[in-house]
């Protein structure tokens, strides 16, 4: 895939600029998201970190461990009182996370023109996610499950169009994009096999880029089709490296499906981890 | 110490309750909260996560290491496109952190009566962090940088009443307290040695419960004192076990109290971690 | 199971021992160990540390990750100099691994009567793997791939006894008994599916406390058969706990195997993890 | 520093060596090896895994925490039986550890001429330690608290060639030298402070090299002084990139040297990490 001119933000906004769509969520675009909620009511769209949980590819899911615990001192017949304590051991992309702009590169340069040599092992000097911070946004819940797509299985611009044109959705700058294509679901109760869920399409970049959307989300490995080996997700290359747009991926998004929402506010909080190329996320939907 | 029976939220809200305060922040709080912001301008009040940044107690600093990173692909010579990821070990409670209700306990039990023998090597069954989800409430922040108490380093009840009342704050149930008293600061730039910083006392409990307060933060490692060996932190005590009150520790607080930034709307989206009985969490002030 | 009065070395070596069958490996039993080898030919025992080995039971295999590569060198244009160095992340079980004599109790007790209360999220305060260190003696790889057993798939004393004999294997108190079934070779080609292999069963306790063997391996999880939930392995109560028989799992046997080895010297040198109940292992047979 | 050609093992043992100096551990040497140890008295040389314990350099001491313990069952009243498990993360050099060939590198080439670019974060392609496998060759204690050398706190080659003499020690190729200087016990006791203590210079490369010795070992952090940022040590280049010969640190020699030991059989067995640059050992010398 050779660049995309049309779709491009390197310089938009300024040359050391490593936050990308993050930029368009200004303070007015923030103040207005926060109007959104009416009834106060929060989803988490994070799923459980533990052992087994679904993972993106060949990751491993979150060992959860305790340092101390009630045990400790039910062992020791200290029954008056103690505290507990625990660690964590994850692959950050190995559950519900959001992409930095450093996770992915091509023509030897991510988002804005940053060397991938800026990517070592002491993290990424560019682009890291502790660059992002929280993002504020209106997130809009796209639910493509039992929606027939012009390419079967494939979500491309025209269906998103038509999507929004049907449900009357407000989509405005910095706006979030959430797809629930029922794969978590499926993944969370082991019934994947032998199924297909739809994925958003390359395609769907043109939309996504035209509309300004700053994040794009999703209920499953990749947002788009996973990639086999030696090959770079299409979809990734022009959202994370060319436009800066963040991703999501492994989110559940059952619950705010359930109940029809389709726009309330997206609250993402990464944690601030030096230089990461990834962050654990439990993306909040408010509505 | 001996139960409380003045500040107790056991059984308010039903006798299988693991949520505690977090039940203050019903739909009608939540948007009142969200209707705070009208600048936009968000803080995160987490720190960095790296190897080496303070801690709480004896814990260990985040560890962040690299699965693939750019230098994979220079070493090859493939120019061209990669992706990176990344891998995180850490002590939950040893960054910005909110603790669960299972954290601690007295008399053998933990908040609303569950037992401690409840919080083994498994995690929680009781009270775990998945069960909190994301909290979003109006928090204020409490500067007593350079503010006299009435007992010298000791923040109480009268200090806060006193010092809500000078600049006119307006609490609610469902708010949270988010306390600033310079060690962050000093930890950061290494500058700790000699100095004494303020910690918030157990006589504090009472504002604290008679104002329904749901959150309680501070930019240092355990918003009280930091407890010597074999004993239990009593603020600790009263504020997570008896009142099912939230503690979140190592926050960050320097830019919202340069900007004399009173009064925001506090999100806090711990990760979902399954009988976690902490969650690292970047907390976010929108103001 | 009730406590087996017949085969039990509670006592033998003081009230206070915390080693076992480690006391039989006495300088005389060490020294003549090390007369055995005369080619001087090395068996490595272990299998290779990595994400997606074969396993024990639920846990994880390992996770090794690079703080420090070429590739970063490469990545700096600094072709000429540099370091590596790398992390280890594993359960300690999840590769070729001794047990400790703390890995397993019952009627409330450990070996040589220690309470199972000693052992708590510090670990385990007796029987500690730290307490083993090396280990040398002599082993014999008993190779029951291609034997008919007594008992279809179960390897039992007279099993054990018939290969000694028609072998002419001279066993003595302190020996090892290394025992070939098949399923690493199988599990290594991921051919397990389908396929039976031996295990050594109860039975074959008495032989071993008869003769007074010191270490039983096996080149499978479980030396016996893999217990199911909330069933504790009944050689491995008799073995661990009731004569301080050390235990090693996932042993790769096939080389040894196919150059006909029937005894040769046997070194452990678990790591010496404080207060450990298992200690990953690289065991080393020379012949 | 510029390459040596008077020590240099290069293609000694083809072109497509990646074990250096563990080729000198023939069958003969390792034999006549196992005939050392007349009284079967085992050393252990690795010091305990334990949060705190000494470290070399900036990384992390070990973490060991328990996933199933006796704590959990007293919990649940369950005193009958149980099992216990545990997990360790660690950096490989920070504790007793040896270093594969792939540790270091300059002129852009690790020993035998492998390129620096095969060290990627999947690990070393080249010289990992699992080509290494188990070493056991004669290992001769040097102990060099209260012995005066030549330059002041620094072992020559002519220190080594004074201490040999006079001891009368029999050094053959394929041997091990084990230096103790008194830095573990003392950071053991935490009483390095303001202390001094001898460390292997440089200048001893000449007489290793000549007397063809394959494993070096210290109980210091890197056998040589701690190379500040930026500088390569300068007895590692010649050692393990242009000689072969293997590196151990962080060993603990108080109890050999207390017993006046001098040679034993030396016993390293590393893990078998798949591609590692180091591997924690518990190495055993065997009197």
């Amino acid at each position: 895939m050779t660049e995309n001119p049309e779709y491009n933000n390197w310089g938009r906004w300024g040359a050391e600029d490593e936050r990308g769509t993050a930029n368009l969520l200004t303070g007015e675009v923030v103040a207005r998201a926060c109007r959104v909620p009416t009834q106060g009511r929060v989803y988490n769209l994070g799923i459980q970190l533990r052992q087994g949980a679904p993972i993106a590819g060949r990751r491993i899911s979150p060992v959860h461990l305790m340092s101390s615990d009630g045990g400790d001192y039910a062992a020791l017949g200290r029954e008056d009182w103690g505290t507990a304590d625990d660690y964590l051991f994850l692959a950050s992309g190995g559950t519900t996370h959001i992409d930095a702009l450093s996770h992915l590169w091509y023509g030897g340069r991510m988002f804005n023109g940053f060397s991938f040599r800026e990517v070592r092992s002491s993290g990424a000097a560019r682009c890291g996610i502790e660059k992002v911070g929280g993002l504020l946004t209106r997130g809009h819940v796209l639910d493509f499950v039992d929606v027939q797509t012009e390419r079967a299985g494939l979500i491309g611009s025209a269906d998103i169009a038509a999507y929004v044109r049907t449900r009357g959705l407000d989509i405005r700058p910095g706006d979030a994009l959430l797809f629930r294509t029922g794969w978590m679901e499926a993944a969370l109760t082991e019934s994947l096999h032998g199924r297909a869920f739809p994925v958003v399409d390359l395609d769907a970049a043109g939309w996504i880029a035209e509309h300004d959307i700053a994040v794009v989300g999703a209920d499953n490995q990749a947002v788009e089709a996973v990639a086999g080996r030696g090959v770079l997700p299409p979809l990734h290359q022009v959202l994370l490296r060319d436009l800066g747009v963040y991703l999501m991926e492994l989110l559940v998004l059952a619950e705010p499906a359930r109940d029809r929402v389709t726009t309330g506010l997206l609250i993402v909080a990464p944690l601030l981890i030096t230089r990461g190329v990834n962050s654990p996320v439990n993306p909040l939907l408010v509505v």
